[in-house]
């Protein structure tokens, strides 16, 4: 790969991207364009323009963007149709927004004339593979430069050098080293590292960052009622509302009755296992809403062939192939099967669950009048159920017939 | 089919199988053998044996049993091992105790020269399919009888008629209906039907069998540590316990802390949907801890492999193919899984939710060394990674490149 | 269910369905509505309206169709870009005909103001479930009658002496019973029954009605040129024709060299075994062709998910599920991976058999330049494969470690 | 890594393996020792130990094995019983040899005192991801050397140039460039590279190395009877035979009557496309009469399970993974299906095809009682149909319902 000219750096104006930043002007010489994204990690970012200006990049090479909207309309809720779960639990709140964050790099290089891009993730872990693949997908000439796996800054104490050294600001609370590493937007928040690294310890608490304990959480449940439409939420008690308005809603919801936290050990793409605190306030009502309207829109030929895809669907997703044929294929599946899913969805908060408790819909397929244990006026006539269980039961009773005589 | 001339019929004690067992006998004029099993529902047997007495049964013909440790070890713990979820979330507490029934009908029948068994399920739910597929599956001669299915009983006066006139006892509680249809066993308690029929209404909280409200569960949360030895539990808090009790525990457990209620629409295999409450306390414990377990001693392969097919063994044992090849092959792709999945989970339980907290096996596959955020020793090369992410984007590129090209 | 007024009729003409003409209207009263279509079985139409005119049908109440390319590009093309094989090897000819049939009697029912629609396949085969849920799935009031499950007609002699009874006209050839069953479309002709039902011996040769025998076939191999767009066929030998026009035309190719004979026991839907003899000389090659263009067009992850549900999409064909959600799902993530399914292979057909020798593509993602033993020119670094290959390894070798430590 | 002190080399005696082993010796100054298996690939081994003492091996230290046996029994009849095939076509002949190879080299490593091991396959291929991807799984501590990646020779004149300054014998033959690249063993041949390497042009006929050419092959078709016991074939014409014994016979036949032939575009797992022409005669017709004897042994529930698990299966082996414990786990699945696949099965060899005619079995599960056309004698009662029929319908028919309703 020949050197990079023009870079377009994922900056979130901390210390290891502004870290970055320098150092891709040292060793390679090219001009750095920043790119800041709003996903709702909830900071401000005018620090981040500010950073960037004094770190010598030109105020046109800088680009800040508020993409709450794009990432859950796009990103999320598409991903939610498919009520994906990496590992039976995991909601993939780091792994959806990855490949946002290289489409808006991919875009601006070519907007700029960038010839690479860059990121700040580490050789071990996840990220550098969701953000590489989705920027290849997008551009196959693209440049990825990853400053963490070829560096030689192995060490908390040459990074702050080299920041000492370039003139890079050390807010004081970053001279000692964090005790986790996090992650976070709109969707969750991610806690891994150093104090987690032991899975047989407990998570501390102060680990938590949005949501609050359940011991602490209110004393009274409160109950939500989420409305879908073709399987986004559309609504949250009546009101009408945008997705990332949805989304932040139900964050708030959620973080208030202490709902979302898991404590995982997963697998990586890169074979190594991890252990990580994910928080997904909002996310796990939605979860658990979209499966309640689910229950009365969809059939259990249309349900049982998405349950049976989405595990496949959701490791797609974890290791970095939301752009690729494949979840592409799985995607239009999944929305096929979401015509139907509209409705609303009364969810109960309580002090660390989410729990469905009722659901109506005009698309329902439930019959009552069918499902009655009263007279159901010859809706279902149960004789049926005998030819249905004795056609069924053929092969078995073929299959014993021919092992009794068998063994004879 | 000829009519029966000797019939074991799975007896519970109560009104609906006495009108069965009187039913037979007249309908048939044929031998009744009874057959009660204590599967951990929490009721007297004792009772179901003086009222087959009274009804006319054959000391010789009664057969009373405590399958509980049956049920656990060769019903319940072999389908945990596979996390198995019916859509997405019910625990399959009633699935897996028909087969097992049916299972010791068939047995008895052989032992007894019966040549049909007789079941008390109605001709809309799951429970006669389950029943009939298991007899037909373990002996293809043997004849079902579903009363439901076949007598004019179609209404409650109608069935309490029949009683009055043929001497069987009506518990006075039983002359009014009850307001819904209750299913218990060891592993689960459902209930369904009337008050229950539409789903848009949150259920009543009388509903509730076995376990505490969760605003009325203890303020402070317990901790509960199980341990597993190839993917069974067989300890708690350090005791070995054998399954029944074990699950018993749990159960206690569960219920004390608001555990494991679960309000359900889903779809029977007869092609309606209905709606249950499901109270699986010490099941939902279960299921956590094994997942927590298998995060540190299942690698990736192992572990998507058996979460792609985990939907598809669940919909077996739910349809009432527990006793078919296809079952038992899933069987063996499981059970094969779990040869390391020993070791210790910690479960939090608070009002109503179970979560895992840390987890240790001297099988773990758990790598602290390789995840570091440390200085790893050499452990990992994170220039491995390049080669590995542009191997996994080639086809991506090329697809790029090809659609460049198309679109020229 | 309530007697029908009126009733549609799939009508072939033949003896079988014109006793059944006979007996709805006896059985019933009602007023038959006949439809015969010309799905490319090789059989003039024009008697099937007399003679449905000589058993009284009013002549409005004929209608004969010719619904070879409605037939070919709806339902044939559609299940080809599945590659779809039921039980490894058979082509679905005769199952993916019966929902078109069944939709145009629903269709023709509701402009005629039938209430009913009727078929003339047996209670033992799979085509009546065919029937039925397709009729079922597009109109929900419709009423089905399958004679065959109803009527005592239960043995050849009887059948005869009704028609005689009723002046149906009976060809001389079919006062003796036939020696096997055949049904014949344009896609296919399977032959099952009588002569076929011993497994174990080896079908005679005059059954084969529209393949040559191979030994019979020409001694000079021939080549033929399948052009694709979008997945399906739209031209033979640079040569642009409609759907139909081309698979008639491979039928002559494949039938002339013998290609496209399979002697299969399968699995009914309705649970016991049969044996049949498919011809199926067209879809033979075109099936070797779509995975000819496939294999150049589709990258990996396309291509392996396809694969990885073809099974079960063949098998809701297969079980009469056409006209079902999932169906439509699987549909829909088949047609997306079509996209760049275009381009050209070339067949060799001689003597039974039909092989990809050739294929070309704009669309390819074959590069030559990637895979070359000659110098890449930085195509393809060949030290990224042992990250990869590390990479891949990692949770292996986690796993050996274990192992070691465990036994150790 | 440090430098290998004992290196394990899997030697075929020919240049390329020669130059390895000088080079092995040269660049890191270690100890080799060599490995030559005989796995059906039809060279004399005699040159290849003479050839190893010629480059200066201790006699000790050159292994050379028939391993025939336990490559069709441990490796290819496994495999068989899961009727594996790689997108759709490939019998996976190399993929199913590597493991083999690798398991004997550590093995060889382990007994010797070896660090290391090495082989022959250069870094764009599926083979050196086979090879290491075993040795990694087997050893957790072994170092794998693939010299292709690592050296300079990357060109033919450098490699000859090496040759001869170091003394390695050139057949005359080797000067030039060979045409095509070949491997072999007991189940295939592959071609590839070079004139094969534009997919559009057809293979020219003298790539054939062991198959007749159809045209060539003997004007009369030959019958052969293959016996299978619990999935695999013991005998041929009733004659018992070893496991290898069986391949080399069939594939005499299918050599002889030009059955077996694939030009395939394949999709490596390293992530490019490459043609490859395949023939694998013996192999072709043993699946063939695998599937024939499944027909009739295996119910629906077990081959479909089967079917639908194969793709999975073999992606893992092609991809290297035949130790792994998802494969180890799909293995147990499908191990457990071939309780009963035992009987004999007829398939006709005719120019290029191998077509299964018969099959017979003590285990069957076809049951002509059922099937006939002819009075059953109330085995099958066709009522039970409607049922069925109609229960399958139901969630159809509610679908289609709620669609009338909402479009109401």
């Amino acid at each position: 790969m020949s050197a990079p000219k023009k870079v377009v750096l994922a900056y979130s104006g901390g210390l290891d991207t502004s870290i970055i930043l320098k150092w891709l002007q040292t060793e390679y010489g090219c001009e750095v364009v920043t790119f800041t994204a709003d996903l709702g990690q909830g900071e401000e970012l005018d620090p981040a323009r500010k950073k960037a200006e004094l770190l010598g990049i030109k105020p046109e090479n800088i680009h800040i963007e508020d993409v709450r909207e794009e990432f859950v309309r796009d990103f999320v809720f598409p991903m939610f149709r498919a009520n994906a779960l990496y590992e039976g639990l995991y909601l993939l709140g780091t792994s959806i927004a990855r490949p946002l964050i290289s489409k808006r790099l991919v875009e601006i290089a070519e907007m700029t004339g960038a010839d690479a891009v860059a990121h700040g993730a580490t050789g071990k872990g996840n990220d550098q593979v969701r953000f590489e693949l989705s920027a290849y997908a997008l551009n196959p000439h693209i440049k990825v430069i990853a400053p963490w796996r070829e560096w030689d800054l192995t060490s908390r104490t040459k990074l702050l050098e080299f920041a000492e050294a370039n003139q890079i600001p050390i807010a004081k609370d970053k001279r000692g080293e964090a005790p986790f590493s996090v992650d976070a937007n709109l969707l969750h928040t991610s806690s891994e590292g150093k104090v987690l690294e032991n899975p047989a310890e407990e998570a501390p608490e102060y680990v938590l960052q949005r949501i609050t304990r359940p011991e602490d959480a209110p004393d009274t449940p409160e109950f939500v009622e989420i409305t879908f439409e073709k399987g986004d939420a559309v609504a949250i008690n009546g009101a009408a509302m945008s997705p990332a308005t949805i989304l932040t809603k139900l964050n708030e919801l959620g973080g208030k009755h202490g709902v979302g936290i898991l404590d995982l050990v997963e697998n990586r793409f890169v074979g190594m296992k991890s252990r990580g605190v994910y928080e997904t306030p909002g996310g796990t009502i939605l979860l658990e809403a979209h499966r309640g309207i689910e229950q009365i829109t969809l059939d259990a030929g249309a349900g049982h062939l998405k349950d049976s895809i989405m595990p496949r669907y959701a490791e797609l997703i974890y290791n970095g192939f939301w752009f690729s044929p494949e979840r592409e294929m799985l995607q239009a599946l999944i929305d096929k099967s979401q015509e139907h899913v509209s409705g609303t969805v009364r969810v109960k908060l309580y002090k660390g669950s989410a729990r469905t408790v009722a659901r109506r819909s005009d698309h329902s397929l439930y019959s009552e009048k069918h499902v009655t244990f009263e007279e159901d006026a010859g809706a279902y006539d149960q004789k049926d159920a005998a030819g249905f269980i004795r056609l069924n039961a053929l092969r078995l009773k073929l299959i014993a017939t021919r092992n009794e005589r068998v063994k004879g």
